[in-house]
């Protein structure tokens, strides 16, 4: 056996830290997922849309104001359903990436399964964008073992889901000797805990202040900042999208972006960077059942 | 598919955003409609009474120093057990809306069972208020597709239970070219998530503090005031109606009031400005199963 | 249909409001209640053996400090287990008051049923304070219709149950023109919401710090204070007598003893009062199925 | 019946109270013991691996920062899977203390069921440290009424699984006259319920601020100083090792550290002065079924 933790990297010149701003334009998806019935319901509906009809537009200017560039996973009904709020994306310099069709959960999946909606959701997004994703993030942050590889199959350069390092590594794929460079994310630095409500389909009922919330990601930029590593934020735009939790979120953006010791870049730079170091790859293995 | 976002409206001269303060008194309705036994709970029966027997007066008196004009949105039943309750908020000015008969959620209801619901409630209001009420409000913000329909046959002015805008508008019903003001609200801008605990009824458990409460819809009051919106804040007379509670709610009121470039409205009068703006209707779209 | 609101009471002479802390000695009864299985579950009981074991004599000594008498709402099981922590009540001055045999929640029962809960723990508690408790409180404050008869016919002076008001009232009982005193309470002035963890027992699984359900408990003091209310604090030794809990709680207790304005008393003394002001009883009716 | 309270405690020489840091190191141990299958879910296995491959490493340089020896509370399974890290923390002059093998729930298990854990995780932990546990800290804090007598037939000096009390004492083992030193913990006094959250697996959904989760530790170790007692915090490096996190802790670390009057010592420590005291033992009984 041999777990091993991942190594700090180098930074671009001068830099100590990175800091990416990434949003999942869940939208319906997500709902529609947990059960399609719930398209029946038109205020759940209108809830989930408030994102890319009124959060995006809102959070691509405010980060066009800071000349932030950042990562929207757009899962691939999202982008069917709204391809203006993708081109606008694409237009403010931002980078696209995949975050399945419908927002599946993937685990129990088999490779099989999992390749028609990795398929389904590059096409929807190839076909509105003119480039295939080189990003992945499972919704619910929920990779199979057997993802990394099908990932690294179809030319996926990074992967964003997994939660055991501060910093992004080259991550062992298969047995082929390939790799994918995983970003590692955390469930603190996401919003839908802070905020997510929707009665009997998300959340424990409690929502929480915009301070509260921004007090818990700047601590954690913080921290991360002081051991080098790799900030991702994840926001989702029906929730922060709102105008008190988009002004916090900007106060944390101007925060970070006036820390001229940390790098603000979307997460595909961070990975063509990580890339670029060429760092030996680190295995992750599976809890062997005879062991326990 | 052409799934637009809502358009900043003008307000009323000098404004640069409204504000409204409702009330929803839910009462005994909201949990017997949950289940008609705990009807048997007299502890149980004593906590939703305490809205209109304590909480409606104090809110009233607290409106009255502040001379705000707000919305009650009253269940057929609570009504039909508190008369006295219903005059009162008549006399104080305010405008009495309709919010069910049992505070019914209408998830998975014909559109027979709900016109069946809607006539029910009318007619209780009506018979007590003389006029049949203009605005209504989906128990649980649980609209169906087919609901605009059945509101707009029956000569409703407007419907605040959509959650997909800062701004209200014109909602297209139908196939026949009327619309419906709709006024959008958000789970943030309640009372409930914060405050409710009825054990193995409703809540999470926990209970927060008026502070935590007031400071969310503060920020929220501020940030819908920065892009021209409507704040629409949803306050329970069984919850918000405890001294400590209405004082926070004082307090919020106050600072609202004070902003000059703040229409301060009952929901009533922002849908009538909104119609005399004439609008073109907006069409917000099922999602369509063939795409998911 | 007259359900009308408790009216204000004239408190003793100077005061404007009053105020009682009160505590609800649980301990394993609340827990072997919900399951007899759980006491196989030794660190489960050895939690709630904390409330009588430290939580009380940290109490005592708290409320002898600042020279308060309290009412203990005791369980007979309680009081068959811990004995000694009964005389230390009453030697410090203190009510001892019924809460069921152990702590068996109402919702449900009839009327034979519940008698033969009162009088056990009525047999109990006088056998060992030498008096018929002449106070009841509801476990999880759930009272039945025809539970204040119940209470009425043997006795008792007072029931602390219900949450329709925020002052006492004579509550008429039955059809026999009889009446009891009804001392409202309410969820926000509990200690269980903010503190309780027991995993698969209670509890969100959240548990809050001594300052914030501070915050709640002085803010609703205040509210209830400037309305001439009744403030009823509930706390449980289990919970709020671990060291900084109760540190809490002594700086809530020692502001509220500073208020010259403010009538500190049992729960017993409150309702002496009450009585002696030869209220007109007042009625409290049950939902009318026919009516929803 | 004779439940009596354990008594305050000498403290070594100029010393009024003692305070433990003290650590589980679950990692993929308690997620396996709730559904072997979650080893399938990648995300969640790397979630739980941060614990040993970042959190501990990270707070063993905290602990060595102010030269505080600490307890680690070890799962076979996880010394199985991270050999290394028990190594490391062994290297840095704490304790490696028993914690199950798989950090097995033992609420309805035989004496037999139980031994086979116990006897599994001793075998593990003294193969990689060269000696035997000494301290048992049931998972969950559930332990049995059987497991101390099994615990001193196997040489445990202490446990630390139970809540009654602020002081650790002498627990009296079955009919023997034996006993075990037993080092009381409490719900209040742990990470998880502030940070943790594996959607479907454990958590309310709600994280809180490492601000409040420190505020409430420092809150109660000022609480149990005053009242001389023994503070025993718990952490899981899965979930305090985030830097935030362990900044926050760390600062607790300090101000704990620099109280001339507090003892700061690992477990075995504290349980080996208890011995010495040579303390009456104190008996705890079991609820009788006769009685409730």
């Amino acid at each position: 056996m041999s777990v091993t933790p991942a190594e700090p990297v180098a930074w671009p010149a001068g830099k100590r830290a990175a800091a990416c701003f990434t949003f999942d334009i869940d939208a319906e998806s997500v709902v529609l997922n947990i059960d399609a019935a719930h398209a029946d319901r038109m205020s759940v509906m209108s809830h989930q849309a408030y994102g890319p009809l009124v959060g995006v537009p809102r959070l691509l200017a405010l980060l066009a104001r800071h000349d932030v560039r950042s990562t929207f996973f757009v899962p691939g009904y999202t982008a069917v359903r709204y391809p203006d709020v993708v081109r606008a994306i694409v237009d403010g310099g931002h980078e696209v990436a995949h975050h399945g069709y419908l927002h599946e959960v993937l685990t129990g999946m088999t490779p099989e399964q999992e390749g028609v909606i990795l398929d389904r959701g590059t096409d929807v997004l190839a076909a509105l964008t003119g480039e295939a994703p080189v990003g992945f993030r499972a919704p619910m942050w929920e990779l199979n073992w057997h993802s990394p590889e099908l990932l690294a199959e179809r030319g996926f350069l990074y992967d964003t889901s997994l939660m055991d390092a501060d910093y992004p590594y080259e991550l062992r794929v298969g047995a082929t000797g390939s790799s994918l460079v995983e970003i590692p994310v955390q469930w603190a630095l996401d919003d839908w805990e802070q905020y997510c409500y929707l009665p009997e389909i998300s959340g424990s009922g409690l929502i929480e202040s915009p301070r509260k919330a921004a007090e818990i990601w700047r601590l954690e930029f913080e921290g991360l900042r002081a051991v080098g590593g790799c900030f991702v934020l994840t926001n989702h735009p029906f929730l922060s999208g709102r105008p008190s939790r988009a002004a916090a979120l900007e106060e944390l953006v101007e925060h970070v972006v006036s820390c001229s010791d940390v790098w603000v870049a979307p997460l595909r730079d961070v990975a063509q960077h990580v890339r670029r170091l060429g760092l030996s790859p680190r295995s992750v293995e599976r809890p062997d059942p005879a062991d326990f």
